[in-house]
């Protein structure tokens, strides 16, 4: 380049007048797989990611903050996690923080795209830290709602880590309410339920939304957030049960709870990280109060809305 | 446009591979000052924004995020604020903030750029409120330095609303250690200052040697954060005093407070939105322990770094 | 801005996967008409320019080519122009390289914006360099097929210099087949027509259609081309007469001709320029020789094509 | 993505303030090599194409535009080439070009980065078409004054088809009155050379500035020029020589030549590409004209300049 500007860029539209670039170093695997195109690459800002049509995932910066956020709340609330099924989480980093706790004695990941798993098995070590061929871990090729619906097994915890509900996407309806009523019923007593949700400030629409169809389904929901730098935004998490009081999640002692349960020690997620993520910022109070809408199959929600 | 994309933006850089693009509306005033190069846009995602050397500086989406954070918790923190000074500000939104305080008697607003601040005037009413004409409001065009090594009074609370500081710009040397000196002089018993930081997560370094440098010259010096969408980051504040254990901010019952002190209602500070920024998450709390540095006149600190 | 890089860009979208970048540092005007959203900027690389909906109409860097090239050979062709119609043409620069022909008596310039000739007028004298204020030119806000359907003159030459036909834009009846027929019956005897055809490497098919369209309602007619830079890319003009033959300006002796029939001195349109234009290189002349549809106004042709 | 616009792009930058946008369907290959990073990738509006350090080579769409420019003048001009010397050219494009010419009885290609030549061989079969295995050819990995340092040898044509001279480069030597010096020497009787040379309309002073120099070195020198779409601007090439006057090159019947002289068709030069090629438009002449420097060892012409 004559000029000494990056030359190679991947840009994140969120919106058709926003967009996040990122500067590419290298790039380590690409492909297309029968659902989505894919690449692992190493961004001059988040270091090594992988990015699925065009969204960074992951990256090696922060995933950690994603991954701890997305799983512990979940299972302290449980308090006591046998059996736990994944849906999505092909990076590896879910079941990951899945089986550091002590707990655990089975590990279900659904994904539906083989052709990611393998190439995050391959590339991403520093994600799955091996997690894929621990014993405890079944990974299961297969549609989320297929699987769902054809398994007897019931779990202590179930964990959505999957991609956003695109408008040609596979994940449309594994956001709606007909999806999450199937959910309750393969969830063991005491068993709850958390899902990604998407941005509650690049999409609020989105987010508020599944928030919604969430609580129409559950006794118990609650929403609460985290900045993940690789999104380059505020993340939104739901986390619902019908058995435990989703708002004692609020008042939890996280790191002596983090402390009995679990194996090793948590990079991001601690007493006062947690109360930052559950104390929502009135700006995003206000969004959820004033979305009411529920997805249904009927007239699902997806991106962009 | 053959192609029905955005034709016309405003590329933010954070580093040399990480910015964002934001799609420019319309154009209600443009210029180049002495100082900066300035504009007045109506962003697609943001609405009306001031713009200044390509960094949004607040916009209608959610300037009063921005303000009341930086200007609420260090007026609660004094308890009875008189007379207040506003480094910068030409907005007028900080001085429409502090103008809520019922105790108000005195704010004395030095800018450094007429152009900006009379652009101000005229173009972004929604901001100001009128604040510029208010009997209790001073506007003083002057360097930052040069007005408080020329003014004998002293003030309740001090309010730094600076740009960042670049590298080739007017600002670096009024987030130095010697300039922190000259602030702690001109504040009165219990007197509280607070200043924006920068972005923990988008300028960690300059972020945590801002606070660093401010502790050492304060008794008592604490970091907050807020989401500003406006900057598609995490945005730090730095409040401190020599008089008043800012630690105790963390134990406000704001809404209480707020309702006391304050006219009208506010839209975004209150209890459950304080508590989201005084408690830190990790990361942030990691970068400010590795950072050992602070920014003196011989060695200062400034963007990029 | 921390990082040196420009921050405020327009983007100039070719295809869906194409587009070029120009830096702007200064915006003198902005607007946005009936019509469309203009803007007359400074551009880093071109200077200052008009853009129109996304697109830079002329600049000052190379205006002179692209406007010598769209008047001259079609004024050479004709011999003796005394009454020139324009369409479009809001600048002020197609006038002004008319006015410059010896034998004009009469010009009429026709354009639909009323706002963007008065931009023109006050923002850009050194395109227009007064021709406005000629005595000779009368300058008319309408649509172009309304007048030409309401005038009973004829003219010895007519030039289209009309934005492109954009899909949503007013432009695209008069690049239909129906429009020409029209201007056929407003020329003189050795009358000659003339008008942009968009780029034939970036808009291949749009300007191949044009092409034929003319080609389909004159007797003769002949595409050239010259690379204009602020366009970053070739550009073509179609010629056309039913009287005079137009292959005969292949070897027109532009020196000679421009020195008797023209004051002062071109800056682009010489001999050699001529032969560069003239002489069509393959990978155009392919473009041309596959395409064999026309515009009408039952199907017509528009951008994005 | 939620937004349905390319998310993959190369941004080509050819100034601070002016760049190219290609989107990425797919990647091919990616390195780093000992000289410069590559990649091959597949353009949504190119097709496949080589990338060096952000430029792209060459592409599917108009290889043939380039390397039949770059080559066959040259050739015709020598008018019986039997030994032929490529410098880059890795691609394998140039040497099945001139591989066409049926008086070749050797070739010899040098190019210093064996990665990108075992990446092309692999990759790029549309480009090489097999002529690595022709056995007339020799591909030497080497740099290239080296070479030229240490050969006996003696050339009818020598064609430079390097990378451009980066500032930071390895080929700014090889754009210096120097080395031009010892290609003279390599040249046989009517040995002609002729380079790639930049673009005059995006790097108008680099192209002066190598033309300048190898008008100073030999007794006969012409640039002419072509569009390339890959490139997105007017491309130059210089031809000289010290026994044929290149002058007599305008006046060549193209195609009687290359058909007495080349096995199969060319897809591009002709007749009249040919005249369209060395008729010059005034704004490339006035460029020449006013840039007086030649580039040398002690103050070597670079980009960016």
């Amino acid at each position: 380049m004559s000029i000494n500007y990056p030359w190679h860029w991947i840009i994140e539209w969120s919106t058709p007048g926003t967009a996040h670039m990122h500067a590419v170093n290298n790039v380590y695997a690409y492909g297309q797989s029968k659902y989505q195109r894919w690449a692992i690459v190493d961004y001059s800002d988040l270091g090594k990611a992988l990015v699925i049509d065009g969204k960074v995932q992951s990256s090696l910066l922060d995933e950690f903050v994603y991954h701890e956020s997305l799983v512990h709340p979940a299972m302290l609330l449980n308090g006591n996690p046998k059996k736990v099924l994944i849906l999505g989480g092909g990076e590896g980093a879910t079941s990951r923080e899945v089986l550091r706790f002590k707990s655990i004695e089975k590990v279900v990941m659904v994904d539906i795209d083989d052709q990611v798993v393998d190439v995050c098995k391959k590339y991403l070590p520093e994600w799955h830290q091996n997690s894929f061929y621990d014993k405890r871990v079944k990974v299961v090729i297969d549609d989320a709602e297929h699987y769902i619906d054809n398994t007897d097994e019931k779990y202590d915890v179930i964990i959505s880590d999957l991609v956003d509900p695109e408008e040609a996407g596979p994940a449309v309806r594994l956001y709606t309410r007909e999806f999450y009523m199937k959910i309750v019923n393969k969830l063991e007593k005491n068993g709850v339920f958390v899902t990604q949700s998407t941005s509650p400030v690049l999409t609020p629409t989105v987010h508020a939304v599944i928030y919604n169809t969430i609580k129409s389904v559950f006794k118990y929901a609650y929403s609460y957030y985290v900045y993940i730098r690789s999104y380059e935004g505020i993340w939104g998490f739901v986390i619902a049960s019908n058995d435990v009081n989703v708002e004692n999640v609020k008042n939890f002692d996280v790191d002596s709870l983090i402390n009995k349960m679990v194996n090793g020690k948590n990079r991001y997620y601690d007493n006062e990280s947690h109360a930052h993520m559950f104390y929502i910022p009135k700006y995003i109070r206000n969004i959820l109060e004033k979305e009411k809408r529920i997805s249904t199959l009927k007239d699902p929600i997806y991106l962009p809305a």
